[in-house]
């Protein structure tokens, strides 16, 4: 399918070239309204190589002079989310919302509130639920995000989204993206790319407010991934239900793994933050073509966090930013974006 | 993502707006080129209850009059491939794919020569291999179909297509889809719906050629899906290889879980033509707002074929009818679609 935009392109070419039929035309009427340039874009990005990547990427590959030229049904760029595209620390957005979720569980499974990990949720205890290991969260994990009908979970993530505040802004989840990338989320549409979100997180959740929040629908999401069951209720009207079993883990190899499960082609542009992104970044490299590789540096501990080994920052539970990623990042060309210089602000508030 | 026809809608809109700022212009001239009605849809359709059933579909889905208008962004329709959208027999074009590739196969593993099922297909004895039974189809399709780089296996299915015949009509396999069919992607896209394959044969294989012969891109593909796993060659550059792990089994109930997957959204219109599509019509017909599901009937011997217990006509090995699929249809408000008296031509040549 042919982006909207690219058609906008051609109408526009079109149009202009039927005023030429009409020299009598007062020209600069359309050339103050519909013909108007477009501002310039990403206006939220300070000038430096950061900025200069994407606009150099997006040159090549819409230039049909270039030797790098992409073809428009070819332009698809893929996003990590967390600490990609919105706030990760100080931990999940949706880790949060499954532990919130559990005394409804065990209101429904009452089994559950004698048992580990759920007492412990249970129990309040902040720093006891910050040290739950691994297998404890991914027993939370299921309990929280299977087992029920997906128009139920679908429901229930949309009431949450729409109230739960991160606890440093006191704002929505949903406010805390990041204006520079909503920027070139929007500058790579405008130019003919089908942007994917290709997230760890699982692909329900992020489904659930994508659009709104980002202007990705659905389908345009990629994420981990359980499978459903297909049944009937008892009307005999059919339903799905979220199974535990996992399908996609979108997370290291997973991402191109998935991006071929669900889009089918490589990326030719693909924004990481993390180890996490390296194979999608490796993988979007190695294609031909104009290519854009970038990793999103958290290095601005006033205006959002600063953390990841890389650069001396210290280490955290989410997405880390490791030297050896830092370095393969110099050695194969990736670009690293400096949130502390490379944007003039990291909010639209 | 916003459909490209429907941003033409728009432009075209504003340039018949500017228009009217320039009383003294020719408007004739604009309205026998680019402003031209277009032509009546589906011109190889008989008029009769199924050409009815989709006219009445699409004005009931982009009137925003309607009680049962359907908003762009959720205009999604999804159609069955092998039986509806081309032809299915003798045996699905995949399948020939694959036994064509045993020799190949088997000349780069020697063992496969002296086992069965391979040493029946290497015998070329067509009666025998038209009695294998399933099992030894299934590794059939797994010593075929993965095991390679992506990339290869991409190169070998094109190569494929670009030669193999089809016995009766001596024409490739990609000639022979349903211009009928053809007619209702695109007037479906024409009125801003994403047209999506939905198939039991291997996504990877439908993804080769849908995009050529249907204007259906890759990542609106879905279908029976093997992972695959991620790699690095000698030279350090990642790669994909097919894994023999199915993730999704896109039949019966497989096809409303890989729409969830893959999709993430119920569609409104969904055609099929045998039992393995009940599923996805039970499951599109279960939405609000307005809904199509159809059902092509092989009952046309001279033009096509004849098939299916439906109505009396003789049982297949592929594509099933049944009279129960026939009895749901008619209970459910489903449309059968009767090749023999609904479409005026079968195929565009």
């Amino acid at each position: 399918m042919k982006s909207g935009h690219r058609h906008s392109g051609i109408d526009r070419r079109t149009l202009v070239a039927g005023l030429a039929l009409f020299p009598a035309v007062n020209t600069e009427l359309w050339s103050s309204s519909a013909l108007a340039q477009p501002a310039a874009p990403l206006p939220s990005w300070n000038e430096g190589p950061a900025k200069q990547a994407i606009l150099d990427f997006v040159r090549a590959a819409t230039d049909q002079a270039s030797p790098k030229f992409v073809p428009p049904d070819d332009r698809v760029a893929t996003f990590d989310q967390d600490g990609t595209l919105w706030v990760e620390q100080p931990i999940y957005t949706q880790v949060v919302y499954c532990l919130e979720r559990v005394p409804a569980v065990a209101a429904q499974r009452p089994e559950l509130k004698k048992r580990e990990p759920f007492k412990t949720v249970l129990s309040g205890n902040r720093e006891a639920i910050a040290n739950l290991p691994l297998h404890d969260l991914e027993e939370i994990l299921i309990a929280t995000l299977t087992g029920m009908p997906v128009d139920d979970f679908q429901a229930e993530a949309k009431t949450w989204l729409e109230s739960a505040k991160h606890p440093r802004w006191n704002r929505l989840y949903t406010d805390l993206t990041y204006q520079p990338m909503q920027e070139v989320l929007h500058y790579l549409r405008d130019n003919g790319f089908k942007t994917y979100i290709v997230t760890g997180g699982g692909q329900d959740f992020v489904r659930e407010y994508a659009q709104r929040i980002y202007g990705i629908p659905p389908e345009q999401v990629v994420g981990t991934a359980t499978g459903t069951k297909f049944g009937y209720d008892q009307h005999g009207r059919p339903f799905l239900t979220k199974e535990p079993k996992l399908l996609l883990n979108d997370n290291n190899a997973g991402k191109p793994e998935g991006i071929h499960l669900e889009i089918g082609r490589r990326p030719h542009a693909a924004f990481g933050n993390s180890t996490g992104d390296r194979q999608m970044l490796e993988y979007t490299g190695a294609g031909d073509g104009a290519r854009l590789m970038m990793l999103v540096l958290h290095d601005d501990a006033q205006r959002e966090y600063a953390y990841g080994p890389a650069l001396g920052l210290p280490d955290s539970k989410v997405g880390t930013f490791t030297q050896a990623l830092y370095d393969e990042a110099k050695n194969s060309g990736w670009t690293v974006i400096s949130m502390k210089s490379d944007w003039k602000r990291i909010f639209s508030f």
